[in-house]
């Protein structure tokens, strides 16, 4: 058994950590803290009443190095990049949910804040599983990628070589409700979301450069990304859809299903995807379809799992030499 | 008062068209008809207790003709052919909310069936008032539009000079539920739409072909149009995004507040737009923004007004020599 | 035209008041202010864009008496009051939607606060139409009932006499979102509401006494009232379950149908009311059935309008000596 | 390893057993079967994909005798009895999901039909854990209680003592609507139920003698059961609330707590329940709180699961002698 601290436990994210590792069989939790510490997980999950009662402290470096080897940071950025540098040194395994580790520095200078952890910056391993297994073996540090992106490069990555990327590429992203997260907002309050939809920041939010700089890294290809996203009336998932210009005619549902043929939490599908058939998985369905020299790739994913805490623990399976998909539940809420 | 009958008043464009006209200054509800017959409005529609209670009989052209001098067509589309050849011959004038009269014959019949009134569809004028007002007023026939072309051509004409037609034209159509009618089917049903989204028939929807004509004849240009609607939980509403290339820098919203600067139920807005600000009423509004050269385009509309019903209306008030808007909600739902 | 105030025009009820009074025949809105001011209505209220921009201003006095001769105060109590006290003096009208006038002042600062108008608090009016017509007529201050109370009090009143007072009545009344304001809270943040629903505050809940209370006054019975509200995944509309004792058996339905055989915004049903029906209107639909000694009085309403701003408007209209529902909708928004 | 059929795997309950039973420790599904046959897994529910894809044949008794000792029947009530009494003929344990062996014989032929297999009938076992284990554990045929009795048995029994039984008891009870099952019906489509909320067959649904049955054997009290059933907006989950008439002044908190304090799949709250803390499990989660002489108790289940399914493996469970929770999921789907 490996003791694994949780920190950063009362949103959904931590939430959804503790939900997986509960049942984990290799995984053990030995410290729960959050930002105000003095409480316990019943009082911040009364879900929880009757199956876990840890106390929930303070978040504190020296706890932390004490109880466990891998820790989990479900923080916002800034206040993240604070913990890593320090729990490295300790030599902890450490799995990062936030902003903090994702981009190159440049990129995250402009588009978040000045990075205080430079070094470790680059050493950190994008998370995403399906291109970066091998490197996140030998790492430390772990970048857990957000759901925007996630559910975007899968879908997106095996069609880049037949994509013309002089032309732009729109991605329609469609969020639940619970990707803005636990903080009080108009944005997220009932009435506001409730038989409504829009888009926010379109064109300009902070995960189109995440995307463009992965493609750039994994392709060689300098990619024009229009990220749109959309607030939807539901509490969990999420639907990409990508519209892009091909260079040539394609089988789309055939280049999917030979990339993704060894990997076991992508499921290809004949029709487009639904939010219903992922919510509770680690699975990403991808659907893809052209007309001409048009392509429509539609994927989907639970936010809050595959978009964070399921890819997380996969993240930190593969880091432990484990299955990668060990303790990850398989089977959605659905109906 | 002008007499008018609404033949098809089972379903939900019927009962919008009866909620307009109970409290029309100027069209006076004398007839009103379902496939069925023998039951009353209160029977089908138990909100309108109290409110308004005629029969409700079996369509039937004689008592049409006897009644009124106006007709809304709120039928299927074949049925609605069969009563509109007969209509006109009475002189009668016709809102047809169906699809049997806004295609050019080859493109009906390659999407929908074969024409019966080949004659009255040649003469037949498209109810998209801010396009075609002055031939609507000339005419005694309008096919109203469709709720996604008209939310899609109000937000993509004035945009049509400065895209590259040449790359692909993508629509992100979202529509709330009750776009899909009162006909029960599992895509309708509660448990299968309630926390889910997910695109149907992308790229092949029939109404593809219906926005690439009336663009083609209202501007001569030809363009590669793929139409991708998605089913959202929520009952009334349309959200539009539709992604382009431009040929050139262009102010987006000065395009659009220079285009509509003399129409009042088209609201341009300097940011996103949303379902509930215009839920209940007539309005579409609009809003886009560029990035180098994509172009995002956004518009909102109610699906069973201006989508349907109150564009109906607004086309019986022009062919009537009224005020455009008279008799027409400008106040939506909201909260 | 007679001209009005609105004070507090951030919130629902006071947006409700805006959308009615545009295009009520007879009252004219001169003065619309909040707490903080220096906005326009199109700013706090963007589905208004194109209908309404006339300024906010923090609220003032001097203003208010300079520009109308009724107001509609839709503040919070405590702030009501210290309004209300001045506005009487210049003989104004005041229809008040706050709890500062609804009750006896033993109740009032026993359940809410010390009341700081102890003079007016005697002369206010209870603001049910259909139980305190002639008193408001003669009225300058009307106490507009909440919503809970107006809902609970039409459905219960007609039957106190058959009803056995010395056993427990229950009321489990589930509200939609809006009821609670548009204050941010954990209550009414997407995600604790959405696939949810939980009671709160059951039976100490203080419209229980203002149920008691009115009904004491009305019918000279002092009443044991369990209140349980309930909070339920919609915006809008309020659905009240009345259990209580019989001490004989009675045809429920013609007791509702005698009693309110002269009210035009209550309709007495057949079956089970729903809020569907209700929603965008002023009426309150009510359906009883019993079971030997047992019975079940069912009602619904709009928790915004006829339990807040349409029952304002109507017992202005009284005030004024207006036809009671002038202005006011009777279509409601279904589907 | 025990071998276990599931006839009828098309419906919600037949999901929810499939869900259960793929990684159950102890069970292993041999065989699928519903009304048509010649299907898989994978195709009557795509959220499965690359889970399992067992074919589904239309239910044969040869079939099911040959591949398994353990039946779950999720059949409709008069399918189920032909099923019954030809399987354990051949010694095959049964749990059935259906009304045809919950109740007494007149009792059924009053509400439901004819009872064809009056024989089993005398022996089968009302399978509410919490009260009948001793007795489960000695049969072959477990009756599995409906959602309704469940969630109401559970919170209503422990009170029977101390309530006063000549007067009506009230059982307010609110549905997802998936407790309507899979069959489309205007009540279950998406337009009727959204923003909605309405009581259906008030007092008289069948499932107030089932209660009350139940309670009488139980306790040897004859009491009025007055059973409202609501259908509510959300996809999964119940919320009882009960109202009811006490002799004595009690610490309902306490009695709850004293009864069910060697139950693990049970929680007493100190506060108002929710859908959410307890969807997703098998969990009841049960307050009480009082006034005077009036009791308000409040109880909230997952109706597929504790209401149907999850209980139906505990039944399963206890019947093959195994942990009542083995493969049973605490873990609720929140948020």
């Amino acid at each position: 058994m490996i003791d694994v601290a949780i920190i950063g436990a009362s949103g959904y994210t931590g939430l959804e950590l503790i939900k997986i590792l509960i049942n984990h069989p290799r995984f053990n939790i030995t410290y729960i803290a959050n930002s105000e510490g003095d409480t316990n997980i019943e009082a911040l999950h009364p879900s929880l009443l009757g199956i876990i009662n840890t106390d929930v402290d303070k978040a504190n470096i020296t706890d932390i190095v004490k109880s466990s080897s891998l820790v989990f940071l479900a923080l916002p950025h800034k206040t993240s990049m604070n913990f890593v540098s320090k729990l490295l040194d300790y030599d902890i395994k450490v799995v990062d949910l936030s902003g903090d580790y994702r981009l190159e520095l440049n990129t995250y200078e402009k588009f978040y804040t000045a990075h205080i952890d430079k070094n470790n910056l680059q050493n950190a391993v994008y998370g995403l599983p399906e291109y970066y297994k091998d490197k996140i073996k030998k790492s430390s540090l772990v970048a857990n990628p957000g759901c925007y992106p996630t559910a975007t490069l899968l879908a997106l990555l095996p069609f880049i070589d037949y994509i013309d990327t002089s032309a732009p590429i729109f991605i329609d992203a469609k969020s639940g409700v619970s990707g803005a997260g636990k903080k009080l907002s108009d944005n997220t309050s009932y009435v506001n979301i409730n038989e409504n939809i829009f888009a926010y920041t379109p064109i300009k939010h902070r995960h189109s450069p995440e995307i463009a700089e992965k493609i750039l890294k994994l392709t060689d290809k300098s990619v024009k990304i229009n990220f749109i996203p959309h607030l939807i009336p539901i509490t969990r998932g999420m639907l990409i859809s990508i519209y892009a210009t091909l260079k040539d005619n394609i089988e789309p549902i055939d280049i999917l299903k030979d990339r993704y043929k060894n990997e076991n939490m992508i499921r290809v599908r004949e029709n487009p995807v639904t939010i219903k058939d992922v919510a509770g998985t680690n699975y990403c369905d991808i659907f893809a379809t052209t007309n001409d020299n048009a392509i429509f790739i539609n994927s989907s994913i639970d936010n809050l799992l595959r978009g964070a805490s399921s890819q997380a623990v996969v993240n930190a399976n593969i880091l432990c030499d484990f299955n990668e998909d060990m303790g990850i539940n398989h089977i959605a809420y659905v109906p």
